[in-house]
């Protein structure tokens, strides 16, 4: 089983949660088990598209209850531990995928790759060391592209 | 959605698996989530009982990777946390039974009566303070009664 | 250089407030470093009583921010992780002393003896398993023999 | 009490060393609180620079002991955390420096974001969304400018 993380603000402009909702989508179609933070924007978006594809949801909430959590997870766990979550999204996704996104995002970016992780961005941020662009973040154009290359592990 | 987790050993005697694993069966049975640590004896058995009759099954693992995770797991999730997991158990379930157990167990039984969550017990730890038992855990025989009980948010 | 966890409930009797002081004070005569859950009670008494001794002291807070933290700490570090902070309380120490104490400290008592450490109680819960008192928690009577007990790694 | 937290890699140059150094002695000579992830390379070496300095340093350790931490850490606590401790490290600090760094670091500067935390860089990554740079990560050349800005609650 193939599990993706999907990481991304939870407010976010329209064209980026119709990308949410299109990587959900073809999660689902991979049969792939989509892994997120649980809350809105990015995360409730992407979380529906799978939903509405017969997909399997998992949202990693921060919080002490479900309150808050996105409808279109199959599970939910609340963690309370603040934003020490990102790490256990970042540790359960064999690979993770960034649209868009804030500093939480940054932080989840920073934690996978850290852990090895595949990461793939969509219109995410970009990072720099010595005004070189860090070559571990693999930015693709389109939810189809993104999902192919998490969910083929010779990519 | 009502989630229930169970605690207890990762080795443990055979008396112990088949409490396990009817309970499993009959989280089922009552279309509850089944949550627990992910590895073996009493996890694993309750996570089979709950998956030879239709359930869905979450492990929230310790470990950094999948290795050891039962094999009857929808969803595992490993957390790289070490025992720290045992708070997110506490936290995702809205009752917890524990089924024997030895420390692990027991520090799950404080984190989860901590949260203010009710805990059901099966030949498990009794925890006393000044030679008083401690009433906030229900002792119960049966993994029939422990399951009716986690699911009746009024018991 | 030896820590030692000091774990007790944030409201206590005026007893169990001057045992969590004078194990603080031998704690501090002992030039050991005294962790604690860093909030009121037992924490605070503790706190207060390696510092009125020239100790040093870290309170491993719960909380997002240092809010409601112990007056008495050197060190005091929000970790924003709730209940999960009571696993690094116990990874961090070498042995721990409970005195008294709530659901949280009987926690922290599991934990501890699920990592190996060596764990002393004064007036603190007992835990049974088929009507056998558990002896690997510590009993004592007096602050000094928990503190020596806790200082000595042959005990 | 400030505290500052000194991130970067655990494994590092010689410039980096020395401005890591000198971060270190700049911070004990403002009677702040060093916190750091407690192993070698930036972490070492700013410990190091506020001990020589009659600093007071913290070590927030990723593992379940103490092996392989900083010879210069007053305090070193195992949090068997893995990169989850990032975020303690983050929400301990009052502000932030990072010095240098590789993805432990990123993870850590998008965590103390996330929590509205100063952040401080010399040489270290440089972040960026829709080609724009993210202004939040204030850069400065030199080891004095940092921990002046990062003691400057006005800065």
């Amino acid at each position: 089983m193939t599990y993706i993380g999907v990481i991304g603000s939870s407010e976010c402009d329209q064209e980026t949660e119709k990308n949410a909702y299109e990587v959900g989508r073809q999660i689902a179609l991979k049969e792939a088990i989509l892994i997120c933070g649980g809350y809105g924007g990015v995360m409730n978006s992407a979380a529906k598209g799978a939903k509405d594809n017969g997909g399997l949801t998992v949202g990693i909430l921060s919080g002490e209850t479900r309150k808050g959590a996105s409808p279109y997870l199959d599970i939910s766990l609340p963690t309370d531990m603040g934003q020490a979550r990102n790490a256990i999204i970042a540790a359960s996704s064999d690979s993770l995928i960034a649209i868009g996104g804030e500093f939480g995002t940054l932080s989840e970016i920073g934690l996978a790759l850290k852990m090895g992780k595949k990461v793939i961005g969509i219109n995410t941020w970009e990072v720099l060391k010595k005004n070189t662009i860090c070559s571990d973040i693999i930015y693709v154009k389109t939810p189809f592209e993104a999902v192919d290359l998490a969910t083929n592990h010779k990519g």
